[in-house]
């Protein structure tokens, strides 16, 4: 099972994620079975904007299959920000190290590292595009929790119009056989219709609601995540409405006895404290189980064998990528290249879509 | 020999106490012996203040035991100062890892972690509160140097009415038979009565000195820290007197040939360079030593079985903690817990103590 | 072969060089052979100013010989700046680990290290005095691609005025047979004359030319470095010149097929990435030597057997040494040594010559 890069979850068939949520599970009912696996390998972590959480996970990992880690996450102090480019910067370290992992603010930006790597490289976040192993650290818990992938009723609550990490999670989890998605959130606020049209792709139904309390009878699996003030219409708006979007005693009260409340964290105050202790709270489960997706995953791509460095496809249209925050409008060596899809040009890097 | 958490020495009995400074000298004899006595277990330094010393202390402590870690030390570059809240950073931290180390500036934080970690948490340093393994180092440093903790006679200069790692010091070192003080300080700067009452409740004899020289002849150990310059009660004061408290080569003339001079470092002038020559300064084998005492104490958590979170006795009187540097200021999920003292009441986090 | 601190390259015999040059390249040819040769040993990595490329290959040397590390990377956040000498924290991070890795602003910091620690030290950079990895990295990937270290045709391009890396290339491959330089730079930018010196004691030839373009067709090496826009004589001069001191695939058109192109890193211009594909740019493989190199110049210094400190040679001179940089000047606990060259003293630590 090849994984010579994860970048984009979405670009592996199903077959290649039941196998690492498998080996999750396998590694989790026997981590000591793995403790050497990775002995001798060198991860990087290179984090050019700091994410603790993800950093510790990873490093976590790194140390549980006997392997070790070296890396940056403050670029502010380091030399990385004294110009160098992601290139050097890539094609050094994957010189050093065996595996690497990579955030970074820019859109496109585990892409572009990709041509350049001589080692299997990790989106650990590229801006606010992607960040592929939050979603498999969810799919992981399902299992955990769940047995299954399928069949499951999803509510997914917060600012579904913005929130990444729910469009991920809705497009992977649509991939499995009779998923059903509850949309909880403000009018404003819910899926766009691209998210909708892979929901209904996948043969998957659902159903947008307005409150928590409304959808929670039905739900298997309860995904919460924010909305910031911000995002609501008006202030007044936001003061009517926030206790409709947070998850306390007094909601959990009309929801099954074998619920899973999920979380990505960190949590401001969608959740509140006293939910910590029930039961049906698996948030901090979902972190551990972030650690043993990540473990699976790394033990999957160092078996890859080393490939030569494939070039990007070069481009046909002489344009740039609209995107500001693209990587290739930051380091200019790289070569454009998009796909055509109907009339919309798709950036190879960020996915932004242009007309043509 | 059960230790779950290290948030305070003075909750454990004499025995603990023997037991790990024992174990330390054990180590320190045939560390070859305990190279892999912690294989395969991770660390985590959380350092939400920076404290580079202790933070490389148990990071080779670790090491030395051939564990591993991960952690953090700049939490302003780091995401979990994005607002995630103290107990679900360490809810998904002791997630990952086998024993936490934290250092924080919020008195009580470390009490507060323990709240809700599953594994053995160490107190690194909860603002001027307390620092338990600072006291375990000078103590097992004594023990290696004198090979008793007993019978001697022990001299702490500096600022005595202020000094943290003085009183803890002073305090450990009282329940050990016949000891005796000599407490050298400016008459402005000398002990406070409750030490005095802990030294006379241990049976414990001293007297207080205004000068280093005029206690020098008798003592076996001499505890140099520092006065700083603002607590003088004048500059003029100052610029009298601060020559009393340097330990200078002319003053160690009067000292004992096996003196053990000892200072928690850094220091800044407090002892002259020249000093260091000496062989009586033991103040670079103290922090050695440190090593030694932490890789006990590790040790002797990790073997200690796993227990269910205990929560935090709630508090019967409904009031805040007075002390603004209090945890429970900032994080208002945790349970306030108080125990009556007379007609006092203390803070279980911080001991702060008001009236009731 | 004994090597108890690496402060200066220059100090080594020439058998020494040839030990480490040798031992890196069986290293490289059998990795698997040292993976656990410094198992159990601990490397301290002091950066007193960041440095990440040179941190992380040193700690990667480490890993892939089975050892570890602990230190500090930002002493602006860390208690390492709150005051404490240098002395102190070499004396306790001596007591810790096994060996020492220290980058300082300071010049002449490494030396006076290495009066006080008890583990063989290693100068990663101390300001812009010495930084002898990089020009071991250096002979050693010119040992790994042209088999030998004698009768070279070795061009150096930038700014051979300032260029301490480039100095110390010269004066190293300066001591192997028949040599020979070719100076690509700016008139103003010319190599000093004690380094024309150095080469003519050698018994190398040199010649000086203003354009990589005649110099090419002969090189066996072409070591690129860059020359600043400040350090042109005018901006007319910058602007008119820049382009013939960039390597680009057009001036490539020339050299020989075997040409070896090397680079310190980081490149900013001075390269055209276009440069990158052909497989004469050996700059991304000079990294992957770099830790090669450190690799056998660690476990070498980790075999020497421990030696008492030797205090400094004191002074005769009762003079401060001149260079604000100096060391000396901000630490001055730290005896004055000097050495006498002619008329002129020179420092022992940052090597800057003044009139007796």
């Amino acid at each position: 099972m090849d994984i010579d890069h994860m970048i984009d979850l979405d670009v592996y068939p199903t077959k290649v994620l039941y196998d690492i949520v498998g080996f999750a599970d396998k590694i989790y009912r026997n981590p000591e079975a793995y403790a050497e696996a990775a002995k001798g390998k060198i991860m990087a972590t290179l984090f050019y904007e700091p994410s603790t959480r993800t950093q510790m996970s990873f490093q976590t990992a790194m140390l549980r299959l006997g392997g070790s880690f070296i890396g940056f996450d403050d670029p502010q102090n380091s030399s990385v920000s004294k110009g160098e480019s992601l290139k050097d910067t890539i094609r050094v370290v994957s010189g050093y190290t065996d595996i690497i992992v990579m955030r970074n603010p820019m859109e496109g930006a585990a892409q572009a590292a990709s041509l350049y790597s001589k080692v299997p490289t990790i989106n650990a976040g590229d801006g606010g595009h992607l960040h592929p192993t939050q979603t498999l650290t969810d799919v992981v818990t399902l299992f955990n929790k769940k047995g299954r992938l399928d069949h499951l009723t999803i509510g997914v609550c917060g600012d579904l119009m913005h929130g990444r990490t729910v469009h991920s999670l809705i497009k992977t989890m649509s991939r499995f056989e009779k998923n059903n998605f509850v949309l909880i959130s403000t009018p404003e606020l819910g899926v766009p219709q691209y998210i909708k049209d892979i929901m209904d792709a996948g043969g998957c139904s659902y159903r947008e609601v307005n409150t928590l309390e409304e959808a929670m009878p039905e739900l298997d699996i309860l995904y919460m995540t924010r909305i910031q003030r911000e995002r609501f219409s008006t202030d007044q708006a936001y003061l009517a409405q926030r206790g409709v979007y947070i998850l306390d005693r007094k909601k959990l009260r009309r929801a099954k006895e074998d619920l899973c409340i999920l979380h990505p964290l960190p949590r401001v105050d969608e959740i509140t404290v006293e939910v910590d202790d029930d039961p049906r709270a698996c948030y901090f489960e979902q972190a551990e189980c972030g650690v043993f997706a990540r473990m699976a995953l790394i033990l999957r791509m160092l078996e890859t064998p080393k490939r030569a460095l494939k070039p990007a496809r070069p481009s046909t249209h002489p344009v740039d990528c609209a995107n500001p925050r693209c990587i290739t409008r930051t380091e200019a060596y790289i070569p454009k290249s998009f796909f055509e899809s109907g009339d919309m040009l798709v950036c190879a890097y960020c996915e932004n879509r242009q007309l043509i």
